[in-house]
């Protein structure tokens, strides 16, 4: 069931009379968000889903805005995506690539940033390869900053995709048994989905291999498991971490055959989850490694491609609430 | 004379009572269309021309469509030409270089196209170095995909555009004498055209190295020379293939000068062919080894510069037919 | 006060009566230019500021004209300046890359310049690492041609936006006492900027090592001074040029640490210009060397990032007037 309908509203997180649904000026982290505040900006996904169904994708209102994707790592997907949500509320889009820019002629990332802001975007997206320097951006710039992965610090339109994802599959975020596997210690995505989840007060449980847990992890209220199959029971969401193999193999991990052995998700291992669990990946997946092809290609399980559909939407979701307060929106300062 | 009238109509190669112009949702290849077929393309391609002269090139008819063309090989002018072709519909484009791709990190071909296709583009316009990897992808994603060059294969949209070029330069593709030299056994260049020339009607006639031919290209209804001087006789279109020098130096060819000396296009040899005989070559050009600068810039007999414009002129028309079945143009499934 | 109200009109610099305020066809540099010309281009921008500060910063009047960027030569920060002002005239730009280009393959510039061409381009924006490679494209194509910067020769862009910059922070250009400190020898922004100062009448100091001064320099109109201290009195725009580190320590430059020492702008050096003298840098800049960054931050004194801002209004404002012949603007040929 790849497609089901709209999760059933009225959500148990509406935002609370007098309260506004989202008064910040950058997304920068899931940290620090409130329950209802995520669930607003997963409401207002919902719409653009459906429009990026339609064949005439478009909706102008944000024509004649300006967005800089200014990425100091490559990701591919990453940028695409947040070109086309860009481009499809008719944003005009340029993308600052690292690899060309002024960054390796010695200039400061600080520098590099008020520049960029001197040709007055109205929405800077960022990515580098260091946790805190999105957020250093954000201090120096005059519009919304969107941080598209920072470091091991924070990816929140990931966590908020993946949200998505969960609560149109399953149905619901909240008591959901969410399990996540893999390289917690250096993941972005993981980091991101742990503070997310447990917001909207699902359970999550984390299971990585001793050398790649962060120390004192429990303190983000998940449970620490370093037995994959003793984390699965009654998961009704397993997400699995991509193995950086050039990075990990040697250093933290002794193989990786060994890798798959303890921590690769099997058709065998997924029967210990709930009947039915849905099975996650972030991409670029590491087929045979951390996840094996016939769960990963089973459509009645995975939701590894629901997930990139789900990320443009989030990220057209973000593009508009971030900028209403400079499109003078009623209510959005 | 450089820019002639349109070629006269009625075509003779009218689209049959009862027959559809296009059936195919895909464009992977010029082998199995019929002449109609090709020639309606062609048609379909003149109004393109027109409007590209004029100042405000544009025709919305593709607005808020995405296309992603996606670049597993390098090609900055075939890539130029299809983000301008799509560009001038309307289109919101984005391209996927294969240098900054999850491709390196190991994700598997079909895997990345699954990506891209989650993301809801219109279209999916894709070079690949392996033959047969456009196919591949076309078979997993929901909407048209237009091959723009798949290793050894095919490279349809080159072929378009070059028999768009002789028929306007030449009047008519039937029955003329076209002489293609060069790299045949690597060139999907020369494998598209032939399949064209020969389906509309053309006398078509190969010639290289014995190196340079694959095996039983006369079953492609080709004449096959080694002799350049005996092949150009009568010859009314002389198509020079591209020498990737840095492949085959050594490998294939002994020297280049002893290559151009046997299938340089010169004036000298260029005397051969028919008066007025018209000069191709898909570019870039190695001047002095496959074709020499005189007959390269003779603005009366190289329609060098004219592929190049017609090239963008036949992307936008495979752009519109290929989509029209999505945009519900009555008639189109 | 970074944001002060434009400069006062009249200009000293009017177009005389019956005269064209700009009669030609490309921008390839500010040589040749006369008085009025550069201020009509000056006083064109003026609007552009205004409208790149509003939220939907759009005016179409360029749409549906193709602007192509052939950057031969990286330059992440003039390409993104150049791409924003041809997209929010509402142009379909697209970007070429020297790198990912078929000059690799061999190709002679002329023919990547006629390829270009024959896609009909209505205004293509040049850099490349030769002295007077964009001249030769220019006359071998049909729409105007914008020179973004070759070799040492010109970049007449950035010259008019550092004009802007003085003229609406010191409220003339005429007469004022202006230093340009640093490799004068390679820098065509030196280059540009003399031609442009010295024609508005301002008078014009360099300063740099001897090793860093074009002979007979002084023909162009400047007074040379190799003691910066000396060069600064009565200085009311300090303009630093950046220091291309690794091609100049050793060749040319003993070391940073003794080019700081004598050619570094400092806080205390600069209290021998005039009091409230604008601090000026093409960026990016390298902080400890040519500049400190007490200096480079003084929002009172230095006006780097506003030279950025300025950079984006004149490059519309140069698309806009460029482009009025094609557009059948009346009094335009």
């Amino acid at each position: 069931m790849p497609d089901p309908a709209p999760s059933p509203s009225p959500s148990p997180h509406a935002v609370p009379e007098g309260a506004h649904p989202f008064p910040y000026r950058h997304l920068l982290g899931i940290g620090g968000l409130r329950a209802y505040e995520i669930a607003y900006l997963l409401d207002e996904a919902e719409q653009w889903i459906a429009l990026n169904r339609a064949t005439a994708k478009h909706d102008d209102r944000l024509a004649g805005l300006t967005q800089i994707n200014a990425f100091f790592e490559n990701s591919t997907r990453t940028l695409l995506s947040f070109e086309i949500a860009g481009k499809r509320l008719g944003m005009d889009v340029v993308n600052m690539h690292a690899a060309q820019s002024s960054v390796k002629k010695g200039e400061t990332l600080i520098d590099t940033a008020v520049t960029l802001n001197a040709m007055r975007p109205d929405m800077l997206v960022i990515r580098h390869d260091a946790s805190g320097a999105v957020a250093l951006i954000a201090d120096k710039v005059d519009c919304p900053v969107l941080n598209a992965g920072d470091g091991r610090h924070e990816h929140p339109t990931q966590a908020l995709l993946d949200a998505l994802t969960i609560r149109r599959r399953v149905g619901r975020v909240e008591h959901s048994v969410v399990v996540i596997c893999g390289d917690v210690l250096h993941s972005r995505v993981a980091r991101s989905n742990i503070l997310l989840l447990t917001t909207l007060g699902a359970e999550v449980r984390v299971v990585a291999p001793p050398t790649l847990l962060p120390p004192a992890i429990e303190r983000m209220g998940v449970t620490v498991f370093t037995d994959f199959d003793a984390a699965l029971e009654g998961a009704e969401v397993v997400m699995m971490l991509r193995l950086q193999l050039e990075r990990m193999v040697g250093a933290f991990v002794p193989s990786p055959r060994e890798y798959h052995a303890l921590y690769g998700l099997t058709r065998e291992r997924l029967r210990r989850a709930e009947r039915n669990a849905l099975v996650m990946h972030p991409g670029p997946m590491n087929r045979g490694i951390e996840i094996t092809s016939d769960v990963a290609d089973d459509l009645d399980r995975s939701a590894i491609t629901e997930q990139v559909e789900m990320g443009v939407a989030v990220r057209m979701a973000c593009l508009d609430v971030l900028t209403r307060g400079r499109r003078g929106v009623e209510g959005w300062a």
